[in-house]
């Protein structure tokens, strides 16, 4: 039963459709905000690489000027030293639904991956549990990650190979975790299909057999409003660089639940780490709290675009940013299935809007070469193999028209 | 015997040097590259953070309006993929004495450390060499992260107990490395003192006992000139926002000699390490390069001001910055001598400037307290417990004139 049913066939029906919602969206004047992308006919790929924000460049501009060009290192005693823990109780109250003093701002999504899953393993172990539950449509860095931990610490890395259409099901983390369950890494949203996972109910599962759950929320930020405190969550991840706009290699965040500080220890043991990282003294003491997660000198520099990105997504909400995705990935189905379908087009997301997140995938066997020709005439999409055009539909910067001028494009290519 | 003996006691006298030097100095004119520093009367602290260059304000706008703007995700495709690399075998063929292919940019100097320092200690646990030799003079996020190391990987710490005036002497090393030196972990220049540890003399006499080195260029890089593939160096770390002006926080270099590549596996294994990291294929497996010392997204935007650093740097060249950098320490020290010394002020840096990197430091009981007066009066050094001053001399944002500024300035408040 599709609870979805199409609505138009008629590709003119879609053009007047798309005028009509961008012309009633109330998040429509918000496209001004960005750079112009000149030469780009439509961008669709927000959640591979965001587009910056002008507030961005402004701010770039005035950090290099003004706060590291006249207040030099006096900066970290001004601000520097605090941001990481700043930015992410802000990350962690606009996007992650977490309290303040549980998020940090630091490393890349794998380094701090590793460092988290090494704490939640490093800690099961002792205790006798030796399995990682991981599902084989995890993103790949981290299967990668885990594999290079299960090896180091002698755990064993147990798959769950749910279907990459519909998704990880709670059930089939209730078969996967048991009394040997050291920890379960999943993502929130898959980064092929979309799809949004159970995290209340997985969260719960994991924890009635005594596991942790590592969440990597790299597709769910700023795009699928979230809960964390509320799952009970324990640990996750997430990059900045997508719906969150932070730039090209942006730092991650990482949050670490607070029940578990000073229980679970990254083993990472830098001086931004220590209790008194300025005293420089002999031995390591880690932080009492969640500045544990830091290593090395937070990327000051490298965090001020997704200083602008949240800004803009305080502005705006959540809420109302969702409920536009749910819009925009609407539309975009119901114009793959007038537009596509004929030429035998297959959607590989969920038509659930409950269960989708902000990027739809569609199918067909020569998609990569149609990608390239995409990308020529200024349409960017994203190739996933082996025969995926993953469409990621960032609220605040793409319309309606966007979106359809996109699929009319890849019509066209068909 | 002091082979550099005080050259002048009258006050005057040092300022008719400050300006005959500047005015002789072929380095001079790059001052003016640098964004002014309003309300600074002189900045000492080119060693903890660099001054921005104006080609860096510009190459940030620039890459943020045109390649994030309008490349976008194109950009991977288009250099960003290749950058750590790139930017790697830059600060290599410049600053470090490296061949291509031995250098990356990549994560945190804490991070990368504790990744190269693991890959050696895997290594050599495995062989049964259990002992990581260490100064105590080292800079605490190193000793931090070995501590760390050490307890994961069931090793021993040994320590050398370095004067920090003059530095831990080859000698030294001898006498703790031995059978069982899984690795010794030293740096180049010593983050108080400035003392320039023997390089060559080091490597050879671990390498003699069968261990590998890996060196801390934090303050030597753009500073010291560097001959790593000359010394048979084996792993080296550095950070870029000192002497390279890459800015707060910007993204450290890893060094790992070509022979080692294969054979040393570093823990934190991402996509970006993946020898296809775009198959995203079901198991990991390293790159056979350099590359497999990556780990997650390369910070793209973060490496932008680094890249207008390395531009200038090329363009001067390490013998020239070197020669200027002697001169710097040289005046300050005789500076001190005239100015400071009858206020019981006492140098903490080598005399000997083959020994003496490109900062130098001042103790006196309550240089804590002095510092902070000087800061409200624009004169900006380091305070570094118990009671130093650290003045970082970068030869292309330093006059003599700034210098004599700041030793002034401290004489009167004394």
């Amino acid at each position: 039963m599709n609870a979805y049913p199409d609505e138009h066939t008629d590709p003119a029906e879609l053009a007047a459709e798309a005028r009509r919602r961008d012309a009633a969206d109330p998040l429509a004047g918000y496209r001004d905000r960005f750079l112009p992308a000149d030469g780009v006919v439509a961008y669709l790929d927000g959640n591979s690489l965001g587009r910056p924000l002008r507030a961005a460049a402004e701010r770039v501009t005035r950090f290099v000027h003004e706060d590291w060009g006249t207040r030099l290192i006096r900066g970290w005693d001004e601000g520097w030293i605090a941001l990481p823990q700043r930015l992410g109780d802000r990350i962690g109250r606009i996007a992650l639904g977490a309290a303040a003093g549980q998020v940090v701002v630091a490393d890349s999504t794998t380094v701090l991956l590793y460092k988290l899953a090494r704490a939640a393993v490093d800690h099961a172990v002792t205790g006798g549990r030796r399995e990682i539950v991981l599902d084989t449509d995890n993103f790949p860095t981290d299967r990668y990650v885990l594999e290079g931990i299960a090896a180091e610490r002698g755990a064993v890395l147990r798959w769950i190979r749910s279907d990459p259409a519909s998704g990880v099901a709670p059930e089939q983390v209730a078969a996967a975790v048991g009394p040997d369950t050291a920890l379960v890494v999943l993502s929130h949203v898959a980064y092929r299909s979309g799809f949004v996972a159970d995290g209340p109910a997985i969260t719960r599962i994991a924890h009635d057999a005594g596991a942790l759950v590592l969440w990597d929320l790299s597709h769910s930020v700023g795009s699928v409003p979230l809960d964390l405190d509320g799952w009970g969550a324990d640990l996750a991840v997430g990059c900045t660089y997508k719906y969150l706009n932070g730039g090209p290699g942006a730092p991650a965040f990482g949050y670490l639940a607070a029940r578990h500080h000073g229980v679970l220890h990254q083993p990472v043991q830098g001086w931004f780490g220590h209790r008194t990282p300025f005293e420089m003294g002999p031995g390591h003491e880690p932080a009492p709290d969640v500045r544990a997660l830091l290593s090395g000198t937070p990327p000051v520099f490298a965090t001020l675009p997704l200083q602008a990105g949240l800004d803009l997504l305080e502005e705006v909400g959540m809420e109302a940013v969702r409920a536009k995705s749910v819009a925009l990935t609407g539309f975009a189905l119901r114009a793959a299935d007038t537009l596509l379908a004929p030429h035998d087009v297959r959607v590989a997301s969920p038509r659930d809007p409950q269960r989708r997140g902000g990027h739809v995938t569609l199918r067909r066997a020569d998609f990569a070469e149609v990608n390239d020709r995409l990308w020529k005439r200024g349409v960017i999409g994203d190739f996933r193999a082996p025969d995926g055009i993953r469409l990621g539909l960032a609220p605040l910067s793409t319309s309606f028209a966007e979106v359809l001028a996109g699929m009319t494009a890849l019509a066209e290519e068909l």
